[in-house]
């Protein structure tokens, strides 16, 4: 892809007017809707309505005048079409790490005899903690066990309660085969769950083809919820009835006004709610989800898998002599819409990118990432991304002290 | 009180002028911020500025340059002069059921070798949930007993790991001693979690003077942190450092950019974060807690105990004919900050009340409760609800077909 290829696929892009729905601030090339989306126009708008009016004007009647109440499952709903299931079988509520922990406990509670909780070394490190933090928790009845990628399916035997894996890696992008890996959870008995933070509203996501027994994820990136948007959670309807998430509250309960004394839950996916969920944050996640509507996401994979091949096929060719290499998968299968470029100096480079308004990230210990999300990002964007980052390399830039490192990194 | 006594006190109040401070619609007598603060003026604009500047245009640089991650930590110090507490002792995160998860938890694991979560019976039903579930989860190391109010010293005995009390009970606003309270369950060397949903910001509340151990609290009621606000979390610095909430996540880890497999839980009360918390609902909060900079909360206890003294003293002499009983504690030492009325028809009468712009909230079986949030709440308020509250007893105006009770309740 040259510069003039770049403007025509954008021209010709199905996806290009979508665009038009965030704002995105002009001269900024920002790659970076992996880790936080950026703000749907329409966001705006249902945050103030939120504030200035429902809470303002209509207090405490919002509950029932505007069904703040239901706004947990209406917003799941929306997801569910994005994750290949149905609608009453996600709901939003809490954070992802909160949402494991249930989904897990809730997971351990229907494999009783069955003591390990597998998955993946090298994961994003919020799994591990949580996954940890139940083994810490249950006095030795159950124990968190982490393997490398390629020991997976070995790893999975009849001690196996629950699989637990990120479907794209946070770091290269990486994508599991989620109905194959479900196969192999299954046919030892375990249960299966998937974090689906780097790959929801990036691709489709099939769970229901794939039996998925459950799911969370993040709503903040390729959502675009806003920070901290809540997160959603999927549980296959033949376990519902049977949920018990350990975590529990009045919002899960079956009939919460009644104020009774026990805990009955909730039937379906309610019951994986706890206390009162921040409003604002659903709202504007709500609205944030109107970019997806009449969207096919065989079209967005389609956008995805170009710009990702156009961006590793120019770090490859324009970028390997300055030590660039690709740490994502060559097979566009094996990926999902982020590329990961790895160089000793990664973080000075990176800094220096961002001085030049191209905004990707650093992961440690030598990572680049550049979120590819095909809703907004350009053709064009990618190659002048790898234009800059070429320069920064030939001019050295990088090696300018302001963009050593320092302190925290996000 | 009469209505000229009413005007009298509000013209001399030291706190009046704080009214001016929020958006309550005109008209409106709002007596339900015991269940949703009304909206500071300030926090419409914090929310906008988070949403349209912060996310918007300086996007994932916001974490840094506008400290989104100290948020947790920088609104929970706000809150802890108005508990009695050091600023390092609070953060802010989750809701109050999840946080009342994580205290207990880390309550539980410094008291290896008791067996026992002691609550109220009555109590809130969120709060029972939380502790019911935590037993279920210990395969029968840990059991959860709710007693009678008074049998709570008697039943703190040499197996209760933690006692859970909740400051004002919600219904009836009846408060505990908790210097008292806190002092018994340490005799017998238990430790002692308080929640303070429906305490903070209406009372002063002295929690180090008491030597209390945890406390968890809701900041959507009496704090006017918008609907769902994030909820905060005590733990006296003592206790910190063997703090293990169970539920863990990257935002509570020590460093949580190094991405390392092992947990190791960050210093202090940033442990108790797990994982990204709502930035929108986290600012939003922060700004709603201005209205308190430079307040004293023994000027505000002052006009708490006069307003529903007044209250009181005016139900008791116009609406006890109509067979209206308070339910509240006489003593104003013994209660909180709201009053609650008891009638068999109480659902009835407070949606005639409702539809003459006086807003109450109903709890079952039989309560009316009015919350008099001493910061915006004027004497003429109180005045003017039982006259209302008289003349729709009067006129039996609640009798109404569309007033009777049908479906959920708020």
């Amino acid at each position: 892809m040259n510069q003039r290829d770049a403007d025509h696929l954008d021209s010709e892009d199905p996806l290009g007017s979508l665009r038009d729905k965030f704002r995105i601030p002009p001269g900024l090339i920002y790659l970076c809707g992996n880790s936080l989306g950026p703000m749907p126009l329409g966001a705006a708008g249902r945050a103030r309505e939120v504030v200035e009016r429902e809470w303002a004007e209509d207090l405490i009647r919002s509950w029932n005048v505007h069904d703040w109440f239901g706004l947990p499952e209406r917003v799941g709903a929306r997801i569910a079409r994005l994750i290949g299931v149905r609608p009453h079988e996600v709901i939003v509520a809490d954070s992802t790490s909160i949402n494991l922990f249930k989904v897990v406990n809730a997971a351990l509670h229907t494999r009783p005899g069955r003591h390990t909780i597998l998955s993946e070394r090298g994961n994003f490190p919020t799994n591990a903690y949580v996954l940890q933090g139940i083994a810490r928790g249950s006095a030795g009845a159950t124990q968190a066990r982490a393997v490398e990628r390629a020991e997976i399916p070995g790893a999975i035997d009849e001690d196996t309660a629950v699989v637990v894996l990120t479907h794209v890696h946070y770091r290269d992008a990486a994508a599991f085969d989620i109905a194959a890996v479900t196969r192999a959870a299954h046919a030892a008995g375990a249960l299966i769950v998937w974090d689906l933070s780097h790959s929801v509203g990036a691709m489709p996501v099939d769970l229901a083809a794939a039996g998925a027994d459950f799911a969370v994820g993040c709503t903040y990136k390729y959502l675009n919820g806003g920070p901290g948007a809540p997160a959603l959670i999927f549980a296959a309807e033949r376990h519902q009835a049977e949920l018990d998430p350990g975590l529990c509250g009045w919002w899960g309960h079956q009939s919460p006004f009644d104020l009774v004394e026990d805990y009955q839950p909730a039937p379906g996916m309610r019951r994986m709610l706890t206390g009162t969920p921040s409003i604002l944050a659903l709202a504007t996640l709500d609205a944030a989800l109107d970019v997806f509507d009449g969207i096919d996401l065989a079209d967005v994979r389609a956008k995805s898998t170009r710009l990702t091949s156009a961006f590793i096929g120019l770090a490859q060719a324009r970028l390997a002599a300055f030590g660039v290499t690709v740490a994502t998968p060559l097979d566009p299968l094996r990926r999902g819409a982020h590329v990961a470029l790895r160089h000793p100096e990664a973080y000075a480079i990176m800094q220096a990118l961002i001085a030049r308004q191209v905004v990707g990230d650093f992961r440690v210990p030598d990572v680049m990432r550049f979120g590819l999300a095909p809703l907004y990002t350009r053709y064009r964007d990618v190659w002048d991304t790898v234009e800059i980052l070429a320069d920064v390399l030939v001019s050295e830039e990088w090696r300018k002290p302001e963009f050593a490192r320092r302190g925290r990194v996000t």
